[in-house]
């Protein structure tokens, strides 16, 4: 059946009160009917978790009732929440675009990995949906997310028009609002960058010990063609993600060195 | 500095009292000097889940001192747990090799992406050390792991001596005890299969509704190089897994369809 209008289903991690996941919602209801399932909470840094050992609650929310949006929020993950949405919210009403986001920081480079906006998106790419994770690259809670609009609204319209390419998931990063309006889009690849990590190693009031994650991100890659370089140089970035992780070309290379 | 035993790392997400850490780590013994850094509980389905909101918590145990091996708990995930070892256990001490598992439970295909025990192994890739991720396609809590010991110690000893694939980890995967033998290892590929979710729907004692995650594994691969043909066929599998989630045959095809 042919829809008057394409129907959208947006989610995002860092819960469906946050102001990214807000400002995705305005702009996807130019574009089609939206449906939002997104977690009750912050999930951010769940990577792809899914919730097997616990159970799951779903409720309907008026937090888009002045929009005429329908709204659940979901105690689990993001991959949780797309699982859902498909095979409880929607049914068979197969989206015709999934969208999360607008993250509240970046998700360039190694980062996909960790995080729960990826993992969304992915999760929607795995049931052969067009997807596409979103992230502004401002940690800031109150970051500026307008600089943004044009560009979500014309990678959705080419994601509605073009479809995304089998098998991936699209990780699209914007960079921070600057004087200097932004470039346009890169197609990307995933630059070789990492998490250095410190921990941060404190005492509770029982003289306990515990630790906090920190540390800083580092990039080793010299190339022009990467997310952290556009971001870096004022574009957007837009690699393919794909869920297939085998390395194919370190098949042979087993095959060659290995006695098995 | 030249050690006269290797270092090995062990890890894994059901827990650190699971029997399949223990058998990993009884047969590490053989080749090297263990550290044991793992999850105080259950961790499956954590994917590559990492701690940001919240606090960690690290203490000894003595659950292997009866091997004279010294081991970590931790309340974080698996990829917690390698990240505390390496900056705050091991410090400048490198593993020569991580071992992840032995997971009761698959993780050949898509489940590489949900699996808790990879996420392991994956963050010690990206960190540089030569990881592996072992799992048993066996879900009873009380398998039977004997019939991989003498594989397992195999595939460690060819990663320490021939050392991986840069920037991949290696996810191994056995099936479960059979009457006939296990016929050897496989290097293949993540098979193109998927789990077909469907929620099992409760009422809690106060009559608000929960749900299950539940479903079914569906291969849609035909292929014979494919970690699924493997464990179908009484094989290990033996897939190395990469970190660039990049898809970069879609760049080109996006680069010449998409107007941006």
């Amino acid at each position: 059946m042919k829809r008057e209008r394409p129907l959208i289903l947006v989610s995002n991690d860092d819960g469906i009160t946050a102001p990214g996941i807000r400002t995705l919602v305005m702009l996807m209801k130019e574009l089609g009917d939206v449906v939002v399932v997104a977690p009750d909470g912050p999930q951010s840094g769940m990577g792809h978790a899914i919730t097997i050992g616990n159970t799951l609650r779903l409720y309907k929310t008026d937090v888009f009732d002045h929009w005429g949006v329908e709204a659940y929020k979901c105690s689990g993950t993001p991959a949780d929440c797309i699982k859902l949405a498909k095979h409880h919210v929607l049914k068979d009403n197969t989206p015709d675009l999934v969208v999360s986001g607008i993250n509240h920081g970046s998700n360039t480079s190694i980062s996909v990995l960790y995080s729960g906006t990826m993992s969304a998106a992915i999760e929607a790419a795995i049931e052969g949906m067009p997807a596409i994770g979103f992230s502004l690259c401002d940690f800031d809670p109150d970051a500026d997310f307008s600089h943004t609009h044009a560009l979500v609204l014309k990678i959705a319209r080419q994601a509605l028009q073009n479809g995304i390419p089998k098998g991936t998931a699209l990780n699209v990063n914007f960079p921070p609002r600057r004087d200097e309006e932004m470039k346009g889009v890169k197609i990307c690849r995933q630059a070789r960058a990492k998490w250095q990590e410190q921990f941060d190693e404190r005492f509770d009031p029982n003289g306990r010990r515990y630790f906090w994650l920190a540390g800083n991100f580092v990039n080793y890659d010299k190339g022009e063609d990467n997310d952290e370089w556009a971001i870096a140089n004022n574009w957007a970035s837009l690699v393919p993600v794909q869920f297939d992780m085998t390395a194919h070309h370190a098949i042979s290379e087993i095959n060659e060195n290995w006695s098995l």
